[in-house]
């Protein structure tokens, strides 16, 4: 049992902080930093090489199995200013996972939320409750708080996917419960088309009111890259911007896919920028196709495909595209918008 | 100024009656009818066909031309029931508007909001708010309260599409407003893809939700066969069921895409039968592919592409497929279901 | 079947018309009046007096019995320009109850909502689904959509209060129920505070959120006249105006009392007059205390307490006030902002 | 820029390592603690006495002055589970604020939200924007986020009131901001009813919509112990239970009066227990009269009038009542709920 001790050089005040300090009390006027004009952030600007992500998962394939004692092959990212906790951000979890050929990854569930941006490869499987979903470069795969999900690869190649957790978030509010999912052997299910997409995967048509599932998340589970493609195209045609941003929708409300992530696909045009704005709240981005760089703070990181980078909050940021640049980004603003703590500002 | 006066054989009574008359008041002991069991509906089951409409329209499109004067060619549905009024249902005005080749009808806006299902053709555009939107043989295009709209073919071809109008509700509740379009010769625009579709039409992506459009209804303004005969498909696929329904929404709140009517796709496949059942409210319906037959209460009506039929409140209604059967259908579910009204039941 | 025949003095056109009417077919360019610029409204504005309302209520209670035969001694406010419907405007339904000294008006429910407004007296009990609700002068009682409800008399005095329904929308929209409560005697139920007033009649608290009942309409079923009194002196003090109005609302949602009416107390300081005003939708008022006039479109009726005055659709109105005047109003405004349909403006 | 370095005996393993922490990632295989079964939870059960919080307030009273350079005399609780840090639990800050006669705590806002509960005294103004509000014992203040506030003391005698804060909260989300008020000598705005409750103070009545404010908070800023004592014995009475608890609402909605803060009021009759339970949030709670005692998880506080008690997440809790127990209490109830995360059970 700790107990914060102040002192003072006057003997009346300093008696006064230890008797304080007995009844674990603080004096707030001998207190420093904790109403800030703007928010004291932890996390800084980084950026992981997607090289290095790829040789590091690499090497993790070959030495680390997956079983029950080591449920997922994981890197995760760690930002440099968390003091070595392994968050690549003060609200996100962000990592690669490596899925070996013939591997699986078994079932399990915990509230914080998960969701897995596929950055190459196909012929990898997650099932959420039972629902084979595919994984193709540029699909959004949701595995929402509380639901089982398991990952299989059932071809002869590994593959490699970022996964984004609100975990950071989930932990600071004492709400993380984990259970594991049956032991008995996994089915390997597969589907050309998930169920998930076959009920909620219409543009503009769902199923009737009565029929439809309410959880507290997209009852749409899976975001095929060709549809955001298509969306991102048609908004800068439709705009006449450099740039678009498209955000991800649960489509029986219109609202974010999950209660604590907003995810967006950005695209750049060629040799331009996106504008420079900075915004309450975490953000992690990876880069799926095209190059060019971020400037972060006072920071710049040149970009490429399979990149990981951390925008802090507050933090400004802008995309510069030398070819047409995609991104796709997780941040929290669900979170700081329901909290009513949302603030956003063009930067100059 | 009427005054309606009930009698008695007791002169004392009589005399009151006469009284409440001089008042204009009325005596709720006497009234017989007000407040029923089950619904009072004044509409009844009924077919307009499909080959008549044609032939019909086309006798119109000669004699009757379109100006100021007469801003639509339209044969407006008039229930039996309903004792010469012009709507198909209690509810609902339904009719089919005939364009013939090169004509434009002029723009104006109006309380009560419209939909257009197009049953055969192409080529002819309705512009909404500026916004052009093509029409083509199955699509679905909504111009919604209070938007100024118009229509205008550019082809050799005439074409004729089904109009639904909340008309009834909207002049029941004294709220019928109508304004012209500016009287200078109408810009013919054409687009590939509205503005509309560009901002809204994708499955599960949104502008940012500070960008978006809050309109009372869908931002959403053209549904496209495709993607609705895909949608049903895929729900059959996944309920494996006999028939499939699919609503129409607003792709921002997943809500109906007007507030006063709800627009619904039906496929029954071959050999097969929609499930029986009623609702409080009016529908109306029209064929789009295959036959087959409605039962409406007692009433059995066989069914060919572009038939529009009449389905009363709280009437139970099937549909039977001969060949796979494609329906839309609009009805007035979201105002009984905005108001506490709404009622819903399988029928044996 | 009626099918309505247009004719033209075009033998053609002529035929036309003739092949039209046969198929129940109408041609939309014959028509007027369908669109018009502003709403057609059918009602006209009214004034039913209170001495003749409480005079012909008298003559009723001596005259006619109330028994399963005739449920309610009710009198029917029938606007002069609705051919004799008995409705006080065209989409509200207002009437006077007489109850008199120990009378007890039988338990049944309908889909149409009702609500109470006592003018004067108190002793009466209106039982909504079991739970007694005490009836003053100034208080308003809601009786909801399908909520069984009796009244019972446990005094010497007979006893008169306003009811006002949604009647003529829920028969437009040919959703009427009705249903006889249980046919054993009633239970004469008192108590000095009704189960609803103890859950959610305390003002910024209710039971946790998981523990409340969750209808269609206010839970909160009196509202009492100490309560608005003080509101509205309350709104005169804070805004400093000459006239104040209330809006009676759901504790647990802020919305209006019932999905279908919308219930308001006004006051309008002595000397003074109200803003003048129109809305789209139909009004009653009734006037609860003091003296003045209504100017309802290009007529002017004195008020006296008691009175009932019928406000159409889209006609401006103002109050005046002699002595200060409290009046209570019900308007179908819910019904025109769900639709979308709603519109107010200040009259010069 | 801390790196975090896992080892392994295995001299390939530990090279890995080696090299993810150059590129600061972490092996998730090796990691303990993450995700567990049930929320791993930092606070402890704890009471801070009334007696030592009084007494030492006013010892500060005596030694520390108000002025810009420490703006509030404020004793911050310091949960002894959290190293150190000023929060009474995880998730909120509470402390006893010390406001002597005469003195005046001088505007500022911030983005943490913050409550007041008074604990005894009366003839403190706080100020929110503006608008005085009278705090007596047993009365709940508001400062909403970002809503300037003041305090000032017209008294002879020093007051104490508990505060509240989401402060844990939104530093976690790195979403603070602050401002200090202008400078010049603040205005000592009285009034016998603050505007705030004159506009929303009405049970079941407001004003009309679309003249109501709609921030993100409760408009009613505050909320009296003569209708919160009023409340907890109606619930009694009309529940029939040993012990009541009603929610603090934003009247206009029904939802919580923050965003971020649920506050309760409880009562337990005299010579009974509450329910025991446990919900996900930590909690902190005063009592305001009576005596008694908690059981939080494995540890038993009597209780007095005054004292302040930390529960944890996930831990259970049971009140007992000596005398008649009145209890106040904030939990991060909408924070969980808004994201998902509540959970709730009985315990036996």
């Amino acid at each position: 049992m700790t107990s914060r001790r102040f002192n003072s050089t006057d003997p009346d005040l300093d008696q006064l902080y230890h008797d304080l300090s007995e009844q674990q009390l603080q004096p707030l006027w001998e207190m420093r930093g904790l109403l800030t004009p703007t928010p004291k952030v932890r996390s800084v600007p980084h950026r992981w090489s997607a090289k290095e992500l790829r040789s590091l998962g690499e090497r993790a394939g070959e030495l680390v199995p997956i079983d029950r004692g080591g449920d997922r092959r994981v890197l995760a990212c760690a930002n440099p200013g968390l003091d070595g906790a392994p968050y690549a951000a003060s609200t996100l979890w962000a990592a690669v996972q490596f899925l070996g050929a013939h591997e699986v990854a078994p079932a399990h569930r915990h509230t914080p939320a998960a969701l897995r941006f596929v950055l190459e490869g196909e012929g990898v499987w997650t099932l959420v409750d039972g629902d084979p979903l595919a994984m193709s470069a540029g699909d959004l795969i949701l595995t929402p708080s509380w639901r089982f999900h398991e990952h299989h690869n059932s071809t002869e190649q590994p593959m490699l996917w970022m996964d984004v957790l609100d975990l950071p978030v989930v932990a600071a509010l004492e709400a993380v419960f984990f259970e594991e999912g049956p032991t008995e052997e996994v089915e390997r299910l597969t589907a050309p088309v998930s169920r998930s997409e076959r009920h909620y995967g219409g543009a503009g048509l769902l199923p009737p009111p009565g029929q439809r599932a309410q959880p507290r998340h997209s009852p749409l589970l899976a975001y095929r890259w060709a549809e955001t493609d298509r969306a991102l195209d048609r908004r800068l045609e439709v705009t006449g911007a450099d740039a678009a941003t498209m955000t991800y929708v649960d489509p029986t409300r219109g609202t974010d896919v999950m209660p604590t992530m907003r995810c967006e696909a950005h695209r750049v045009r060629a040799g331009t920028r996106s504008p420079r704005s900075r915004q309450t709240g975490s953000r992690v981005a990876t880069v799926f196709r095209g190059s060019g760089a971020a400037v972060v703070g006072d920071q710049r990181f040149d970009l490429a495909p399979g990149d990981i980078i951390a925008i802090p909050s507050w933090t400004s940021w802008q995309l510069e595209a030398h070819d047409q640049l995609d991104m796709f980004s997780t941040s929290d603003a669900p979170v700081l918008d329901a909290l009513g703590l949302y603030r956003e500002e063009e930067c100059p």
